[in-house]
């Protein structure tokens, strides 16, 4: 078996410091040497919570630390160019949170940086290790429905994020629907040609200053005339609410469901189970599962199954659909390129 | 297509006007022509609601009238054995609610009757007919759990009946587990030869009095080996809980759930659909579809699918459940007989 | 309570003989004198079957009769302008199957005639009286997910009709998302201010011939702000799928399962249940307690829930997302006038 | 926080070597560094493949070893009257795989030495620690049943073990019912009071060799008069099957499901998902959290959930089911006297 890998995770939000927990602890072949964050003394606590040898306010001390093998960057979407460019020239495996990058033309910098430096790069689309999402794979290359010919998703938020968060979201189709551009695309196993949407506030007028919507729809058209429809919304007053379907020619599978606690109650008032509340309690598994993956593939020298072609892709189709919302019309992508 | 079958009914109960009101509409091939109840205005009130050209408070006067083919008997339990031998001796074809009589040795009395004036005689046993129950029966004819060889049954009513009808029910294993003996002997296809009970009160002392208890449960024991558990309750709060399992040897079948609207509703307090509250939303197509069957048997000049036999058997498997409660002890079954 | 009404079927295709059926049987307070379809033997075999007295070739003998009260309307599309407006001028309360005409144009001038005539007319938007529909609709009423604000809805056929049928079926929007578009002003209480549309042939190429799609996705604004999201498809290799969802403010119901007997079947492939194999399965129902509804209206001088005015509103919902499909662009509605 | 515990895991089949790999890897505040095995080369497999630092083939070098805080017991039942009390001699803390012991007598004398020693004990009734379980518990305490008066499980195992293992069982009561035994316990929150018990081989006929069945159903009541029907059965061929529920007075509380991934494929045979296939996909979280309490109870100086007196219980209550079982009479118990 090869050597452990020594990690470095730089931004210590919520999920920077989910995947440094992971490392430490639940990951095997990792470890975890530092962590960053500029901000507080989130890098001291975390540090001493995780048991972690060092920490430090400046991401440059890990991507410049010859003893590190690879990072973890869960810092703003705005630094990734940064981070990932950084890290590729100092020779880091790098494993990134989604979206790649912020802009399109910002993918391309990374991805050639990438490429130049010839290091690994997975980026954070958890949804394809969710154990639901990756059954539904499992079952699709089992020919089990037959040929894929329509993808069909729900995403909704219990509510609204802040407007400080809103306002420097990209909007709903960058910021959630690209989860289920990535996904679709998993799913379908090709690639997206046009895409359509629409959107309105349903709840939450403070979006309308930032030029965002509450509730999305987007429709995609895939290289075979396969299609896709995609909700987003952040309107889900009942919970976290992640569902997909995949019609085949022969059937179809339905990933996902409401249910947390496998636990039913029975009263007058009806048969009442609790509803997953957020994105943690239905993608804990996923993160971790992921983690281990870009591990594994580090140690194995495999190509991980989510890269920054895949983060550029999202992000293309993001892009567009964010464009048709605007302009109402259909807009095509040009992404039989990216492969090239 | 054979004449349309002239029917009366006996009794106007809930039951019994259910079966009134289903053969004078919905029912093929049947015409209903008298209806009788010895107390009030209930024969006349339902004559003129379902548009029947006669009614009767004395039963006699359908047992003995020449015109009519068929009657349905619905009154009081005690009452069956003579309103059985009266319409056998009469010529009429019987269709008698459960349990066939109050007592083992009545039923041979009126099996005895049927055969001497050769007439035909369904027994209530609606569950047989119900689209799960049947559902179920043809999967296992067709093979697909392998050979059955348990039988789990939960029959739960939403509250204890009054005291006035406790009194004179038989006791719990005669009055509802009843149902379960019968189907346990429909999806198994085999007879039962013994049966132990335990029962307690858990909710209605007022039924000490009367040797009674609120929860019930069965264990039988068939000839091939194959067994059963069978739960009678009138303890659930929460609505009309009638559900059963079928195990094989190759696999399991599930039958019936809890569900009443096909609709879910999603708050914060979770995921609810309502429940079945009571009985008849549960089994309303049943007592149409036995009625059907019953008709149809008549005009094809074809043997119902549950004969006064089942009926006879199904009180035998209560007798003994109850004193098996009563002493504690195992009580073999001769059943065998029966068939000769 | 008032007389019986006296009925007569126009069309007896597969749904007119089951409103055919339905009257002879079930339906309390009505009386089948006639039916009439113009192809062979239909008109016979049925008033035979169903034991009606009169039948004809000729629809003008039941619409000039007067001593018929109501007609059902279930001749082709394309007659039913003539047959409402003939009807109108007779005298005869209306029931009209889906859609009202075939052109909104035509639309206005059975209204008109309606209106001059001074009579009921019902439009076979069957779902209204579909218990789970109506039990949404109660529950929306009933304030149990706070205002409604999003609808989405899934309907699938298990396979594509013939391209016999395709030619003159107005294309998908007009002859299967109509279902929706009635149910989402149901459902949401409010009228539609916009349509847009996609659509795309999965697996039918043979309806590229007559410019329609097997699968189509409309999106609706409604007058407050609300959306819907409305998928159609001739694609369900499974079964006949029929879905809604109605996201609320406080909340969200799902409307429908895939379930059909009652029946779960494990076995080491895993826990199944039959799926609803088709319309007659899911639909049976409703198609019943719509007539019901209809008869009661005019016994009781009372407007029935659903009436020539959904009828074109439908249609012109059918008609903008037509063009929204066929012309890429989001197409505004006008639909307070018709309420005027 | 306080120190780290130091344990040593004694005995590394399928249940000590997960012990092994949660103490290793998942569960905080913890430090395995030893583990023991008898048999071949499984400790030192184990502790290369875990890098824990020592390994032996000795038990009695980890239960001596100073340096140690507590072991972890998962050897053979025969063996853990004497592993127990040399751990409690030698002043460890223990965690004891289910059952405490092979026979009642032998729980008293391992209640006495870890009262002597004044060590802390927690038994392997994983159960309890299982997420729906323990939620279960959680809305039994909320009050949302009312007051919990029935008790019924279903625990079934996808395939009887070998005649080797049935040989040395202790039978289906004491090796599997005791699980939910303890868990009647934990959700009634009452001591047993009579036990009934009833069993018949359905498949496995080499059982008889044995005096064991295949399939089996005990009857408990409780001290406040609430009672519980227990269902153990190999004979699964579906899946491993444990379901649950909680009869209040209130209400209902259903546990658990058969659904494994949480995708459901619809084809033309109808819909279907996956079923959970055996124990370790069913409570792999339960074995880590009831770790992780054990460590938390020993560092918080706390009292686990599930002591030895819960172990000695539930072995009380399947000595009484056995016994009832072969002698066809109600058990009573006299557990009241164990918790004075």
């Amino acid at each position: 078996m090869a050597e452990q890998i020594k990690c470095g995770v730089l931004g210590l939000g919520r999920l920077g410091y989910w995947h440094a927990e992971n490392l430490a602890s639940q990951v095997r072949g990792a470890k975890l040497v530092n962590v960053a964050d500029p901000f507080g003394d989130a890098a001291e606590k975390t540090a001493q919570k995780l048991g972690v040898d060092n920490w430090t306010k400046n991401p440059a001390e890990i991507l410049e630390d010859p003893n590190i093998d690879a990072v973890i960057i869960a810092t703003p979407t705005s630094t990734h160019v940064e981070m990932i460019k950084k890290a590729a020239e100092n020779g880091k495996q790098i494993f990134v949170e989604k979206p790649l990058t912020q802009y399109v033309h910002e993918a391309d910098e990374v991805i050639e940086a990438i490429k130049k430096h010839n290091v690994t790069c997975q980026v954070g689309f958890m949804r394809r290790f969710d154990p639901a999402y990756s059954e539904a794979k499992r079952r699709i290359l089992a020919g089990d429905i037959g040929k894929p010919i329509y993808f069909k998703a729900v995403s909704r938020d219990p509510g609204a994020p802040p407007a400080e968060f809103i306002k420097n979201s990209g909007g709903i189709f960058l910021d959630m629907s690209i989860h289920d551009y990535d996904v679709a695309r998993f799913l379908i196993g090709e690639e997206v040609t046009s895409a359509s949407a629409h959107g309105n506030i349903l709840m939450n007028d403070f979006m309308e200053e930032f030029g965002d919507v509450d509730q999305a729809l987007t429709y995609l058209t895939f290289e075979s005339g396969a299609a896709a429809d995609i909700e987003g919304s952040r309107n889900a007053a009942y919970g976290y609410d992640i569902r997909g379907e995949v019609i085949g020619t022969e059937g179809s599978i339905i990933i996902g469901s409401l249910k947390h606690h496998d636990v039913t109650v029975l009263t007058k008032q009806g048969s009442t189970h609790d509803i997953v509340p957020a994105f943690p309690e239905r993608f804990k598994d996923a993160y971790t599962i992921e983690m281990q993956h870009f591990i594994d593939c580090l140690r194995l020298g495999e190509k991980p199954i989510v890269t920054e072609y895949d983060g550029k892709v999202a992000l293309e189709i993001a892009a567009a659909a964010t464009e048709a919302f605007k302009t109402g019309k259909r807009v095509k992508l040009k992404t039989a390129a990216v492969k090239a």
